[in-house]
């Protein structure tokens, strides 16, 4: 049981993956530099990294001379050590990002779904293709890819197994043997939370903080949890599934069919809805995609000429997500909160100063005395970055360079 | 950090802390049983066992010849080793509760407390009445007393120190020392929901279960939790606030001066208030303490004479219970929740059926799918048990008995 637990950061005691996370996340570093980062003895750092040097991991980039002492080798991963793709498969996209062993991007492809139709079989192709396509786009044989993550919603861990459950989605039949024999390269699967709560630890705020929370706001909301230093996955890997939590009890229907979720309010749908509460025939209303009708709100709040009923909506999503971030605070007491996803990079930075106003105002004071509300710092998808760094970890630990285990990979 | 984060499930992995609960847990055991409970080797629980009873922690209590073999000792933690005491400052009481070193209730003293006369002076010298009391009473020497733990709400950790916290307690002034002055003795401190999970860990489903959820119930509510097998502090050892998260967005007034928490409508202020909603003119309402009138209202739900506004109050009080507990198994996804607090073991019996009915409609279907809701194991006052438990902890931890770290202990 608590070896089946164990993730991410728990094997922070394993200094071979400490010396990564610092090499990862520096441009370029020196064996001192990760001393003083990780805590480790020099003579540790010297051996760790001469192992990760001779498994080509890592690499010295070139040799500095200072004016006394020995000349000093800057280190970085070996980009070229192989390729891991993260797969994302979200309500509006499926997309497929290729990395290097940096955890580099180097490439992409994107199927655009509508987001009505959702049948598993043609999801598993989607998958399918969108890796067939960002392989050959960068000129790559298929085993010069190290391994393959696939995030999928609702992946869930019981009594009865691993299955995806999304009952809006129809998906309970999902096929996982299918996505396999699709895939035919070292797969690993999880859910986006758990994805996007990886990044946060390899290369985001998680290095640094032991309690902290990233939301993700796209058409679902959810968020991921790192808490006490490690990735909280729950009893059934569905921890962080705030998005239906309660907002407003008795509230707008869901989805889900429950009524009153925080994705109610929050999700772009549910931001949409409140447009049209403000302005029931607004032309953003009509927009096909939801994407798309986000992207315009975004584009209609600024400047002399912005739209009122769009400010308004703005305003109103603010409030709802400050409560709801509140009521987070209040129950997990996280040291930072950033948030990630597409709604926040298309209307994060119009949101972020009234919702921090709300959540102060509306979080018990005790849960908020040393908090910080951000943007998230891993950039780009961090559920394609997340899950693809999950297959490097494993990919790693198959090869015996460090020591984790990786819940949920098939 | 890491070492300061670290908390009583963590040292599991030490082997004494393993035997220690396997023998608080029963009333008699065996080396091989402990071996069989534990996991650990026959020869490590042998050498443990025989440092245990070298210290005094444990006893052979008396040899069982079978039928075949070696004669084999009954084992059973120390009672007389010592005596620790547990004090729980609620808002309506200030209760001492004397253990056994095998954490046996052997006695107990009391004062009520108006609700309504909440000065910090008042109540340290409430904490050194009840200890003085609780020791006079057992006869005992002060020395005897091997450790006294408090449990203060609000009790946090922020990057200013140590302090108590509850504005609606005017408390931000308590002073710590006055009460280290007052109780002389070895003490430890922490805040209620602590306790509890430390409760759960030692003596309840925490030792079986890694993802667990206490909720107490009292005149204020909160969540005591253990995730991943540790309990949950939080940044600022404020998690659990689950009370003050959202129930009814822009509700009722909550006496933390925001709107629609989850105490407001699950409280026992907050339940006598939805009794005054249904039947404004109900007797019970003019009871002078909360205690007398939800006691009189647990009297008046059964029976061929029950009255339909109290049975009324307590359907209404499911239904928010319901939603609220559904909230908090969305985001931390435990696999078992328990009820405790006093308005649990009052009304508990009453409320459970509809609850778990609500929460199983109310919660997002992954999160509940191996879920169990129950009354909590840990019998009596589990705040007062949990803190003695801690200061019990203490108590092997300065003589080297056990390997752990007390965050908050003073």
């Amino acid at each position: 049981m608590a070896g089946a637990r164990r993730t991410s950061r728990d094997i922070r005691s394993d200094s071979r993956l400490d010396v990564l996370h610092a090499v990862l996340s520096a441009t370029e570093t020196t064996r001192n530099e990760i001393a003083r980062s990780t805590g480790l003895s020099p003579a540790t750092v010297a051996t760790v990294v001469g192992e990760l040097i001779t498994e080509g991991i890592v690499v010295e980039t070139r040799m500095s001379v200072g004016r006394v002492g020995r000349p000093t080798a800057a280190l970085a991963m070996n980009a070229d050590r192989g390729r891991v793709v993260g797969v994302d498969v979200a309500e509006t996209y499926v997309r497929a990002v290729l990395f290097d062993t940096a955890l580099e991007q180097i490439g992409f492809a994107e199927l655009e779904r509508d987001e009505h139709l959702l049948e598993p079989d043609l999801i598993v192709d989607a998958i399918g293709e969108v890796l067939d396509r960002v392989v050959a786009q960068a000129g790559l044989a298929r085993e010069q890819v190290l391994g393959v993550g696939v995030s999928l919603p609702g992946l869930v861990r019981s009594s009865s197994g691993i299955s995806v459950f999304v009952p809006y989605w129809a998906w309970h039949a999902v096929d996982l043997d299918h996505l396999r024999d699709r895939v035919r390269l070292p797969l690993v699967i999880d859910n986006p939370l758990k994805a996007i709560a990886t990044a946060e630890l390899w290369l985001g705020r998680g290095r640094y903080v032991s309690n902290l929370v990233t939301v993700n706001l796209g058409t679902g909301v959810g968020a991921a949890m790192v808490l006490d230093g490690r990735i909280t996955r729950g009893a059934t890997n569905s921890a962080g599934e705030w998005g239906h939590s309660l907002l407003v009890l008795d509230g707008r229907l869901c989805r889900c069919g429950r009524r009153g979720c925080v994705e109610a309010y929050v999700g772009a749908p549910g931001i949409l809805q409140t447009l049209g509460e403000i302005a029931p025939d607004h032309p953003l209303l009509d927009a096909t995609l939801q994407r798309d009708a986000i992207g315009a709100m975004a584009r209609a709040a600024s400047g002399e000429d912005a739209d009122p009923a769009v400010r308004e909506t703005i305003a109103r999503t603010a409030y709802y997500l400050g409560a709801a971030l509140a009521d987070l605070v209040a129950v997990v007491n996280p040291a930072v909160v950033t948030l990630t996803g597409w709604t926040t990079w298309t209307l994060g930075s119009h949101l972020l100063p009234a919702v921090r106003e709300h959540l102060r105002e509306q979080a018990p004071g005790p849960s908020i005395l040393d908090l910080e509300l951000e943007i998230s710092t891993v950039r780009g998808n961090s559920v394609a970055t997340g899950i693809a760094t999950i297959a490097l970890e494993r990919f790693l630990a198959d090869a015996g360079l460090i020591t984790t285990h990786i819940p949920l990979a098939l």
